[in-house]
């Protein structure tokens, strides 16, 4: 019985178990619904740009709230003013999140999934924007090894987390791109998987997480699926993303996810993974049940902040009922 | 795309998503820790003991809490005095619950663990105590009508929920018993697996909800384990708690678990299942993480409260906090 993975799953939760203390988070509102959270250290330089940016008391919120200007039209006009301040901010060297600018949109939701705006996928760290991904978790039951893990190393040259190991196949979702068609579309760019193994593919479900890193905050979801890969099959990566697969006994995998040499925002997809086919067990592991709760940490709860809010009661089980009813 | 499970799990977690903010709920502690919380319909017969509940004001709960007498000096102490007061409820007719009196007890335990008292399983949710069970999903790849799952229908004689269809296997975990131990226990008894089927029982996780019903509350952690059964077995009952066994597609057996046939706390069971098991996906269901989210809810943070927080700052990131660390 080890303390390890409880240990871990506190890391990869470091904002959710410890952030919200600080008392320097405010509510992001784009149309009068809460999209996302803004630390001080951001905020301080959003107060350059007020012509975008109401930064507004509000009796709900003790921190007050940021609001993207109400003016703003629509999703081309929101879109547009958010992206020159944001390339501003780049040009100005600012932010180590916009160092890593994509050139690729992501699409910013309403809680009824209604496309709001999009901006880079660098910055959502830095207005605390939820994000959604797909991971792919290949897997052997190999006849002497028992379970077996393929895992990634990212390659040098990317911009986030390089030469870190990861999950077989993972990505981040697109603008018009659905979740099961991400999964696919990434398993061949990393992994070159053929049709005649991607067709084995199984849903398994979703984790979800709030890390915090020194290029901002990362409120994660990833929807999880599981491949199971005939023996002799070997990934090999297409678009230059990847520099080494490795197939590992669950037993070394768990050291490897352990170690600083693993990207910490894929661990929790790996522990998830082993939770499910048997290997962490309510036998092997202190606190197996809120290591499966840290595995799936209510986001949805803090982000029910909303304009129709401001004149209703303050109390936290608004809160919780907003964040759970639809 | 359908609303049905999230509505379910809306269902499930009725007391999670709404029964905060009736505000009459306070904390119960023993030995200086929170291990329940009780309704003011409940506190209204317990004030009839003062020898054995204090029920005072705190800075921290604005309802107040109740706290079982910290004069007890011990385990044995605690259960005989607490055991009287339900006898005498019990005699009373007072409560629903207590006419199922079990005649079995329920260990409480600290959040380290440590045994606390025991009462009968038939009081816990006058307490709001939260309860661990197992539950093994039996089922079938059958060859031509796919992921097949095995109900169980409990006996009309039971206390709870007689008739009602249900997990192939389920149980409570009761004093002296681990959980894989309860799991093998439960399998022999209730649909005598045999041994050479039961070695390939595979660890899977837990569900964590919040129900209430007019019996309680009802804080649930279930251990969920699978079962891959040959085409060619039939469960049967062993110990007269069952009625009936049903081997039912994935797409009948999710029908079943929408009617109120079905017993309503063994639901979040079958979902996880199904969800694990790619049958309910992010492509056909609408607020599939809402739904994974309601599977696991962070009953930890429910149950943060103790004497020594008293001389401290009043505020949920406090909760939080507490609720995760250990």
């Amino acid at each position: 019985m080890t303390r390890e993975v409880v240990k871990l799953a506190q890391k990869f939760n470091n904002f959710y178990l410890n952030g919200f203390q600080k008392g320097d988070i405010r509510p992001f509102l784009v149309d009068g619904q809460q999209v996302g959270l803004i630390k001080s250290e951001v905020l301080k330089h959003l107060k350059r740009f007020p012509e975008v940016f109401c930064i507004r008391k509000c009796e709900y919120s003790n921190q007050g709230i940021v609001e993207l200007n109400p003016a703003f039209r629509d999703y081309g006009e929101r879109t547009e003013k958010l992206d020159k301040v944001l390339r501003q901010l780049k040009s100005e060297n600012i932010f180590t999140a916009l160092s890593g600018w994509r050139d690729e949109y992501y699409e910013v939701k309403s809680a009824q999934s209604v496309g709001l705006l999009k901006m880079d996928r660098s910055a959502t760290c830095l207005f605390g924007v939820r994000k959604y991904g797909v991971d792919i978790n290949g897997y052997v039951k190999h006849p002497t090894q028992g379970l077996c893990i393929w895992l990634q190393q990212r390659s040098n040259t990317k911009e986030t987390w390089p030469g870190k190991w990861d999950n077989m196949v993972g990505g981040g979702l697109s603008v018009g791109f659905g979740i099961i068609e991400t999964a696919i579309k990434e398993a061949a760019e990393e992994a070159s998987i053929p049709n005649h193994l991607i067709k084995n593919l199984v849903s398994a479900g979703c984790v979800s997480f709030f890390f915090e890193s020194d290029r901002g905050l990362f409120p994660n979801t990833e929807y999880v699926f599981d491949l199971e890969l005939p023996i002799d099959f070997v990934p090999h990566n297409s678009d230059g993303e990847v520099q080494a697969f490795e197939l590992l006994p669950a037993k070394e995998c768990l050291e490897r996810v352990f170690s600083p040499e693993f990207k910490t925002t894929s661990c929790p997809v790996v522990i998830d993974f082993m939770i499910r086919h048997g290997f962490l067990t309510s036998e092997n592991q202190l606190n197996f049940t809120q290591i499966v709760e840290l595995l799936h940490v209510p986001l949805q709860s803090l982000y029910t902040y909303n304009r129709s809010l401001e004149n209703n009661a303050n109390n936290f089980d608004n809160k919780i009922e907003n964040g759970h009813s639809i």
